[in-house]
């Protein structure tokens, strides 16, 4: 079997790339090829170093692709499409120049919102993926992450969204802030960090007022590694519950994301009563980049 | 003019001495040989590449310290006072084992309060210089710096007190983030800073659900570097602010620190109707060694 087109997501730290034969996958293959290590000249070598035995000799081959890869300093830029609107619109993707012939790259756009001001390039594949299983869904997807993404989903559009930096903001104190010493390389605790969730959700002040205590709770009372990054964690995502309730209370809300990261999220939330469930949504980018190439194969 | 004691203040980064003749200082000096940086072997090289031709041909020169320096992984531990108590306590200084037996070396207790956990080293040294200047005082004292530092302050006590890690928060996010590509190196703008402190103590959320925004604005607004940091500073410092209200709601409040980050804290404080001054703190901590300096003297 021989692929008949060719599917990349493509973020800030790594490379991943599909030959599919309609919407089924026939290989995958990775590098860590991301986006950010990479000058402009050097997204088209980085991608044939993953793919050139699955083209043709003759003909080209369509590449379908999203992610950071078409930000203003990626491969090109793509735009980002306005919201409300649906997550993807294939027709608006970006066709980078390129050296070797047999290559006919599209990158998907973004989406953006005016007020407040927000962007997501990437998440909106995943979201198209997600609406590809469930085309009438209602209510609010949470994508947590180095940047978490809140999406309001309303008859197949995205009617609004907000991002946090929750998942970057832990990496840099729980590694480069004095923290580090009290914490260091620790698998946070599930329970500490459900309790810290809890108390930021109670008082939004709570996260400010006790980054430095987990310090010096390490050198009075001996708080273990494991506790102190588990009540970092539950502090920073209990005051982003906080301050993205409108999104999740009173709607339904699926969180998509690795299990662990997911259920951070999902734990205090229950508690709190929302209405949440959680998927591992590691195969949505692709079936949102297969939606994208049904629509192109559609209009052709 | 010969020197009869050399005062040290020992931080993190920065080492700085004074030769002493009572309470006047005959010269300074510093390097960057700060605590931080020093194996426990490399803490007497690093004070006597400053202070050798200070010190007598024989006999012992008293050296007063402060700082990390008592450190777990300083010098020599110093303990930490358990609060409610005075700032200082020369008796309770440790005294470091040294190689050249012309040092006579004191390094002053930090001050710890139970809970919330808490802890200090330094800066109980400039509330010492301050309260030489003002014995009288009742009412807060705010430090702000890397980590700033909120003290109560009753009958030359202090009472109670909370650290907020706001000002090393600012440099990760703003050196480290996605948020540096929107403010590279810029100095914040004032105005955009009290904004955004105002807008942070008005809601407490204001913080998390602002900072992606920041780099979506100079994404799509052309959002300008200064005006992001300034903003970035001012919604960390706003939430800060309102986190640390009951220390300096109907408190009278004293800001101690460099004009320019102090007055990011006084603006927002005075708008909110405190009844908060500033002073440039720089002096304080070589008048708390020099307090402890007597205090040693009166008691020997």
């Amino acid at each position: 079997m021989t692929p008949d087109w060719i599917a990349v997501d493509w973020g800030t730290t790594r490379l991943r790339v599909w030959a599919m034969q309609g919407s089924q996958a026939l290989q995958s293959r990775h590098s860590d090829k991301g986006m950010g290590g990479l000058p402009r000249d050097g997204f088209e070598p980085a991608l044939l170093e993953l793919i050139h035995d699955w083209l043709p000799a003759q003909g080209r081959m369509p590449v379908i692709a999203c992610g950071m890869v078409g930000a203003r300093t990626g491969w090109a830029e793509a735009e980002y499409r306005a919201t409300p609107c649906t997550p993807l619109d294939p027709l608006r993707a970006t066709r980078p120049d390129v050296g070797d012939a047999r290559l006919d790259v599209r990158i998907l756009p973004g989406l953006s919102q005016a007020a407040p001001p927000d962007v997501m390039r990437g998440e909106e594949t995943q979201i198209a993926g997600y609406l590809a299983l469930d085309p009438g869904f209602d209510g609010t997807l949470c994508l947590p992450g180095t940047h978490c993404k809140w999406v309001r989903i309303t008859q197949g559009r995205v009617t609004g969204f907000q991002t946090f930096m929750t998942g970057e903001i832990f990496s840099l104190i729980s590694r480069q802030s004095v923290l580090r010493l009290s914490m260091a390389g620790a698998v946070s605790d599930v329970a500490a960090a459900a309790l810290g969730a809890a108390d930021a959700m109670a008082d939004p002040h709570a996260a400010m007022r006790g980054l430095f205590a987990l310090r010096a709770g390490s050198l009075l009372d001996g708080l273990a590694p494991a506790q102190a990054a588990g009540r970092l964690s539950g502090l920073l995502i209990g005051t982003e519950l906080g301050a993205a309730r409108d999104f999740w209370h009173n709607h339904k809300t699926i969180i998509i994301g690795a299990p662990e990261l997911a259920a951070l999220y999902q734990v205090p939330m229950q508690a709190a009563g929302a209405d949440v469930t959680r998927m591992d949504g590691g195969q949505l980018v692709l079936s949102g980049l297969t939606a994208a190439r049904t629509a192109l194969q559609e209009i052709s």
